[in-house]
């Protein structure tokens, strides 16, 4: 065998370091990134297992309740897809998405106020994955987010993957604090540190289920211009909202927002399509990493989701889906009202899928977790939402998924499993064991005790 | 409007420097991550638009040709799918991957002699994110990175991404070339650098055309282990083999190397199903980086891919695929004996998709593109394929697409243009303008001059 001569000869490696000593190997497993050790599992996750057990009601995860849709109706208009289209929808697509599916998701943005440009849209795998890589183009390690307390947990995820450190601003019942937010780009302003961006979910949050008041909206955005920080607006939930209301979306206001949206709540979220609607500056940059991430988006589902937006009645669809929440979140609230004891307080989502519930002073709501999964009802405990370990006092109730009857059944059961802890503090003589005054469906803020 | 108190007041934030300047507003659009400025456009990408214009044969993708898929039988599988399981199939699933579909990716790897665990099988939106995800937990910044010279573009993408620094080692007809591993490795250890892995497509390179020496590849592993350096493991072509040769994954000769593998080549890239088999130790943390990622994979496009194996002689398919691209390649390999100029010389794939030309002295090939895409016929040139410039006087020819009598065609147009460069340079008295006395379908090594 001849080794021909290579232009590629490692010795044109740069030289850090003269005679080195040679390297000790290291089983290649333990030579992970720094960036590894933010990852830690998602509390949500790791009761997934659990809670899915049929004997449970869990009101832990945020899965949509896809009971509703005419699956006999997909399922033909699936099948013609791939009998026509097939060697398009199973074949590489573009890595900015089908450009028939980006013009309706401007379509279905204009519902809630946006102009968008199909040129501007960005398709991606759930806009988990819009997230994750707008994380990438911003965020170098150490830089610093913003975002409300709590946050979206899968968000937490990305943001400690790319090494970004979280500075969480409160809310209360209409949404993040304006005043909490100016005061935190002052001091970090005074710090000589501009955060890269706002991390906000104004509508129905997930986990609070507060919705940021509209009036608050335009304060927000001019903030955030002043101190040149971006905007990064989550709103898988804004077409759920129960009430007449209507909330502009931040970037009905603003053309400088990044706007992620999603099918996921709306249609079907194992499809994994949502999408970013960024400013032409930003576009070009978030194809390439989408394109570094998958290359390109599944053509297939790109092209379901088109058909179904053209050929079917959407808007009464997600009509027909927030009717169910609006059902069981009213379920919900009745439960909370009728069962909790003293000293719980939560709030009252106007739309989405959850519920924040703070404990009374001295229960730690993931201590408590195992005791209410062997009581029959999960439940995710606030912590997992801070990325500093605030929340011990609270926990998301989802009431998307389970039936109405479940839905009651499981908040007595957990109004029982707190009583228990109560009991079993008053009996101690632990502290924080005295009712408090305040009780129910009011504030104070989701994030404050 | 009360503002509660809030735990998370700004002010706990660390103090980086007393009293610093106020910032000053940037637009921040252009506040990106130092990373970013890695992420350049893929030559190839930027071809594609031009390229896929009717008149022109393109060479340049690599695009799988779906033609022989039943899509009919197909069509109603999928109908059937969505109505009977639709609820499952179209809501959110695990992070790691629909538990039956990682069982049945066992079997399929077990073609290749790879004795695998379901529970060490992480399902990915293609392969390309399994490299993109093993690349973010692997390299920090600055991390060495080796890899094949020339070497997949996609590879280099999420290496640049991620800020790794890549160092090819060139291959030869019999491709990676042991001695010069070592050397690289020799060299690198003197600096004290320990590459993070090496990453290798050890079956009908991509875009080489060359395969791995049975006899090289334990001696490949040997080197790595020797330094402590990984191996990733790139297959999409694996099962594509036009010979009777059975080559053995490196996986199979060592479990600690990591596999990527993809049903993009041998099913429908549309649906944009990968994997990675990994190590234990490095599964969990893989789970944690896809769930920032993407949440989950798609459940619906997995459940497609799952009932697919489960239901058709999926390995009948592969043998259909693998005579229609043996057929094109051959279709190649003539027209390229045929029409080439003197001083061309050019790879024989034993198998996949591409086959790598080296152009005489003094041709380049990026600068010879629109010429050609002006004569109706593209290629990817060979800078693309490499981290550090090099590779102008070469380009890659896919098969994979056009039928027989196109690819015929493109060569000859090809060649044309070949032969109009050369005839400039004569001309003009240029260099590099004798022929050369080697020409045709033997070494030099696809990387060498």
């Amino acid at each position: 065998m001849t080794i021909p001569p290579s232009p590629h000869r490692p010795d044109a490696v740069e030289r850090t370091g003269a005679a080195a000593a040679a390297a000790v190997p290291v089983p290649p497993t333990e030579r992970f990134a720094a960036r590894t050790s933010g990852m830690v599992a998602s509390e949500i996750r790791a009761l997934f297992a659990v809670a899915s057990r049929p004997e449970v009601v869990s009101l832990a995860g945020g899965m949509p309740n896809l009971a509703a849709l005419p699956l006999d109706t997909l399922s033909a208009e699936i099948a013609d897809l791939v009998a026509r289209e097939g060697q398009v929808a199973l074949q590489y697509g573009s890595a900015q998405g089908v450009p028939s599916l980006r013009e309706q998701i401007c379509e279905v943005m204009r519902e809630e106020g946006i102009e968008g440009d199909p040129n501007d849209v960005v398709v991606t795998v759930g806009s988990q994955m819009a997230l994750d890589l707008v994380t990438r183009l911003y965020c170098d390690p150490g830089d610093v987010v913003l975002a409300e307390g709590p946050s979206y947990v899968g968000a937490l995820g990305s943001f400690a993957a790319y090494q970004a450190r979280v500075v969480h601003v409160a809310m209360d019942a209409e949404g993040l604090v304006p005043e909490l937010l100016e005061e935190a780009l002052r001091t970090l302003a005074a710090q000589g540190i501009t955060p890269k961006f706002l991390y906000t979910i104004p509508n129905f949050h997930n986990p609070a289920g507060v919705t940021l008041a509209i009036e608050r909206r335009q304060r927000i955005l001019d903030l955030c211009a002043e101190y040149g920080v971006g905007v990064v607006e989550d709103n898988p939930y804004g077409l759920l909202g129960f009430s007449s209301t209507r909330y502009p979306a931040l970037r009905s206001l603003d053309r400088d927002v990044v706007y992620l949206g999603s099918f996921s709540k709306t249609f079907a979220s194992g499809l994994r399509v949502g999408w970013a609607l960024v400013p032409p500056a930003v576009r070009d940059r978030l194809v390439l990493a989408a394109e570094s991430a998958t290359l390109c988006p599944p053509s297939f589902t790109q092209m379901i989701v088109s058909r179904y937006l053209e050929k079917h009645d959407w808007r009464a669809q997600v009509k027909t889906f927030t009717e169910q929440y609006r059902e069981r979140r009213d379920a919900m609230l009745s439960a909370l009202e009728a069962y909790l004891p003293e000293g719980c307080t939560w709030t009252v989502p106007d739309g989405g899928f959850y519920v924040w519930v703070t404990l009374p002073d001295g229960i730690d709501a993931k201590a408590m977790l195992p005791r209410a999964v062997t009581a029959r009802v999960a439940y995710a405990s606030g912590t997992g939402f801070y990325a500093d370990g605030y929340g011990s006092r609270q926990l998301r109730l989802s009431y998307c998924y389970p039936t109405p009857e479940r839905i009651t059944e499981g908040v007595r059961r957990l109004a029982a499993v707190i009583e228990t802890e109560l009991e079993v503090r008053r009996t101690f003589g632990l502290p924080g064991t005295a009712p408090e005054l305040r009780r129910g469906a009011h504030t104070p803020a989701p994030d404050t005790a």
